[in-house]
């Protein structure tokens, strides 16, 4: 196995409903060498129902990390992507996971990766995929696209066990910059919204469409230490150019 | 779908023996495109376990195919495939999935073609395997390669599902809103500039590295014609404040 990128990806399911679901899934983990799971609110962990169904991928349930929220799940990741077999209104930069794999695991040679997987009912809520670079779509049947979310825990690990052995994956080529964390593009999130309060150009009364396109631009965009640094640098500047006038 | 090939693939699952496993199966299937299951000698079928885990695909399970033997049910077929984890005394000719799929297809345009998915417990006996052309090998950890067998059915079905649609999928990015043209990023880019200065964070006469480092941030985003907008609007806003002071 390519231990030392797989040890920087993470599977984080989101609010599981059916125990079976995340027994499946640490067992599909398993069988392609991922191993660190994620549970952010499982509605039932750990059960009997959760570890029959692991079949032998026990490990993976005993050091699953259980979170209160997303944002706790990910907060040190540098590349956060979600799943999905809806389409959305606001369309986020979508790939197919094998178009996709390699470029997770360049991400994960210096960096956290974080990959969620939504609810059995109703996948990701739209705050969730906020916190998200892009998104996976699985290819599947148009009219029957229902995938099981341990299936398509399979299936991304699957395309992700193959790219590593397809590139032979240990000396990928890293990102120029340090990546910034989730956390710190939510704070940057928080100061572009109060930034642009104060500039008179967002009513925080109003619906939020438009600070979920600017986490589109940005999270597209994957800014580096250094860019974060100028970013935030530049609404500070706003700000103060707000406050005081002209100088 | 491609259905007049997939009608003549068939998914020929051997003596299984936990019916949640049979439900799953048609579940994969399904979301993949493919409707013909045959169940040679199941232990337990039709049952509500399967039914349960099937989730909507239930015409598949009403369609299903029980045999006595696997003679029956792959008589008719040109090609049969099997699926194994193990390896074996006797070598198969053996490929990945991936590099097979195709040629799945292409015997599939004018004969019936079955891909046989053996016991949980000790997948395809040896007096069956000698029915098959060919063995598919799905890659896996070395350590914990026991997947599921409706895992594999996913995996087998994801793959004769993207090979299907090999020429018509796109890699990168599906935007949704229209491009920017190179003319409108320079435009942006001195509007930011003329922005920078005059909120005080950027001053023409030093070095432009700041000016590079965020052409580079904004051209990986590749903005859309909405996103601009309001990348405008904010610059504008930016500017007025900084004339204006406080509102």
């Amino acid at each position: 196995m390519t231990t030392m990128v797989f040890e920087n990806i993470r599977i984080v399911m989101v609010a599981t409903t059916h125990p079976g679901n995340i027994g499946a899934a640490a067992r599909a983990m398993k069988t392609m060498g991922q191993e660190n799971l994620y549970l952010v609110n499982p509605k039932i962990f750990p059960s009997a129902a959760v570890t029959a169904r692991a079949t032998g991928a026990d490990d993976i349930l005993a050091n699953a990390v259980v979170c209160d929220s997303l944002a706790e799940a990910i907060k040190d990741c540098v590349l956060v992507v979600a799943t999905s077999a809806r389409s959305r209104n606001i369309a986020w930069p979508t790939y197919e996971p094998r178009d996709y794999a390699a470029e997770m695991l360049r991400a994960a040679v210096d960096g956290q990766v974080a990959i969620l997987f939504g609810r059995e009912s109703s996948g990701l809520a739209n705050d969730e995929l906020e916190y998200c670079h892009t998104m996976l779509q699985i290819p599947a049947n148009e009219e029957f696209s229902s995938l099981n979310v341990a299936s398509a825990v399979q299936i991304i690990c699957y395309e992700l066990l193959y790219a590593s052995l397809a590139s032979g994956h240990n000396s990928g080529v890293a990102e120029e910059g340090e990546l910034v964390t989730a956390e710190q593009m939510q704070q940057f999130y928080e100061h572009l919204e109060a930034c642009m309060t104060d500039i008179g150009f967002y009513d925080p009364e109003k619906p939020k469409r438009l600070m979920r396109r600017m986490k589109r631009l940005f999270n597209r965009a994957r800014p580096d230490q250094n860019e974060m640094n100028i970013l935030r640098g530049l609404l500070a500047a706003a700000q103060d150019a707000a406050r005081g006038g002209k100088n």
